[in-house]
């Protein structure tokens, strides 16, 4: 984890127990910001929608700027009917009475069980209690509240020698569905964004959360919000550092995602190259990436190429064994598993070896063309099915 | 296991060890008609494809009728670069060799593990200790001959009123990789088929051996194969009692694949109604039996509905969570959970009774057309992560 956060000006945080999650563990946490921020969302594009989701859209889509975030963990408020709407439109209130404010200037955010209305009677009693700090502890505490199957906080801070910060919180332990495993991440910056350069950082979204595959399911919840409220008083623009700052802060976000997967104990990037075009590239690492066979050889570290070779193989992608190439590589060393449509003399035990490491790649060269694509995924162990076997009892 | 078999007449079979699997287990079969049959086949869609697999299609395709049938278990021929084809065409000339033929009446079939060369030497000291039966014994010695990490043998049999019989082997213990894992069936009948039959027969696979899901992957070996001699001397035509019969076998020894599937403790069958349209259907279908959040709660016994709802959500399809309605089944019981967008008032604990079960259904109703499809997939247990984690160790 980041030892220093930057605390980016103008935002305060509280991080509380209110009766979602048990043993007095925090579980709601609220962002504040001193004046309205611009804001960039991503949404799940699930088509079953937890209702937080389909409120904080209303919001971000009408341009509105927002003061406040509340997000509570231990309940995701999906799939509970008509309530759902109601109780989300109450928490939202509720917060506003923080600041003087109205409902639609706070975005609310939820993750948990699905199913079960929210009890938000905690979640008023919870408000009541908050106690705002800008401390970088605040931060950490934040991003302990909103955990759920993760086994770690996850902050990434950054700091712009144009004097302002980037300091964003995720939790999630899979692009995975509506149990306590959903995707969630703030990110908090105190730049202001030109127009152009707020709609294009969405695009950020394509180059980090989405290029993250724990086991292949998509949340009903997952949402990823960046709060802009300009209290460094720089206009990031265009042609500033903030898009790459901004990057860098998902990327590292979502790779600390995928490495606190549930059950995961290795963190594998898969990397096409060669293929004739993006979407072929694309198509082949996530054939490759959600494939339990390969990811049980991840696991179990066993350089079986032939399970990779096969996933490409039926990926709907022009893929041709007789070309392609296969690599295992771990920084500087690489390790040639397959050409030319067979096996390559490698060593064994060499192979193993590297397998064993907690972070490595795998690099396949389909020899079709010259567009790319990676990503990151993660192994499938005896945990994943104890932790999902028996989730909710 | 089918008690009575119902031997086809004018075949024989003979299974044995030739070296390829440890302990003396038998890994080398051939079937063999006293006269030629005619072929229909299905084979993997994947890109990458065994040798014998493209060695079978050509010989299907170009309609030649065949005598023989090898199948060899621990190696699968695939992958082995322009050796793979040399061996195949080996085998199949030493096969002909037991009944005067030549090679292209002789199909080939493999399954175990990829990348490794054919050991062909075993393989023909094998074929000169074949020993022929007509016998019911001889089918399942055939049957647990052609067995990889499957743990039971699987024969299917049918007789028809019309005095011929239908009779199937299948191994497999999933749609899965080069590993030791390919399904295989092989269906042997002595009616003799019309033209117009034996060119619709292979629209069964649809309907049986393509409705199995264990994890999603896709072999590189998979093939199915009927073989139709008339020694029975029925000429089967679409109006008979064929197509029905022969579905019935396929429908059964897929059922049997997936019952078996590696780790597998339970058979789920999942039910999709009122879609749009079929494709819709067999989308949505898909998607909840391939997820492993699904697959894993389904292993633990837990109607955690929302994984459901959530997999239909994010398949590519027309759903409405809001008009949907799901359903466990087991015969006649039925249990509703979810209806109108949230979760019914069902027992939790009758529903945890129901999944306990070795075999149930989940009804989803997508309330949006009249389109229906089913598939038969497994749960995702600890047995398949240890079975697929070290594989080749």
């Amino acid at each position: 984890m980041n030892k220093i956060i930057y605390t980016p000006k103008g935002f305060q945080l509280s991080a509380l127990h209110c009766g979602l999650k048990v043993n007095e563990q925090k579980d709601l946490a609220v962002i504040l910001s001193d004046r309205p921020c611009q804001v960039a969302a991503g949404f799940t594009t699930n088509k079953v929608k937890a209702a937080p989701v389909i409120y904080d859209q209303k919001i971000v889509n009408s341009g509105k700027k927002v003061r406040a975030v509340t997000i509570n963990a231990g309940n995701a408020n999906a799939c509970t009917g008509n309530a759902g709407m109601v109780h989300t439109q109450q928490v939202a209130e509720g917060a506003s009475k923080l600041f003087d404010g109205v409902a639609d200037e706070v975005l609310v955010l939820s993750t948990g069980v699905i199913g079960v209305p929210l009890p938000v009677e905690k979640i008023f009693a919870g408000l009541k209690k908050v106690e705002f700090s800008d401390s970088a502890d605040s931060w950490h505490s934040a991003a302990k509240a909103i955990m759920t199957t993760d086994t770690k906080p996850k902050i990434v801070s950054l700091q712009s020698k144009n004097g302002y910060s980037i300091t964003g919180i995720a939790k999630g332990a899979g692009m995975i569905c509506p149990t306590m495993a959903t995707m969630l991440s703030v990110i908090c910056t105190d730049a202001s964004l030109s127009d152009e350069l707020l709609s294009k950082v969405s695009e950020v979204w394509g180059e980090s959360f989405n290029r993250i595959v724990v086991d292949g399911d998509m949340s009903t919840n997952d949402t990823v919000l960046l709060l802009a409220n300009g209290a460094a008083e720089f206009k990031a623009d265009i042609d500033s550092d903030f898009y790459s700052l901004f990057t860098d802060v998902c990327v590292q976000l979502a790779k600390k995602i995928v490495a606190d997967g549930e059950g995961a104990t290795k963190l594998v990037k898969v990397n096409i190259n060669g293929a004739k075009n993006k979407e072929d590239a694309e198509t082949i690492a996530r054939s490759i990436a959600t494939s339990p066979l390969c990811k049980t050889a991840f696991y179990g570290a066993d350089p079986n190429w032939g399970r990779i070779i096969c996933a490409a193989g039926y990926a709907n992608a022009y893929f041709s064994p007789e070309q392609a190439s296969l690599f295992l590589k771990k920084d500087d060393d690489f390790i040639k598993l397959f050409e030319y449509g067979q096996g390559s003399d490698y060593s064994e035990k060499d192979a193993v070896a590297l397998m064993e490491n907690k972070e490595w790649e795998i690099l396949l060269d389909l020899n079709l063309g010259s567009s790319n694509y990676w990503l990151w995924t993660c192994d499938l162990s005896h945990d994943y099915v104890t932790i999902n076997g028996h989730y909710r009892t």
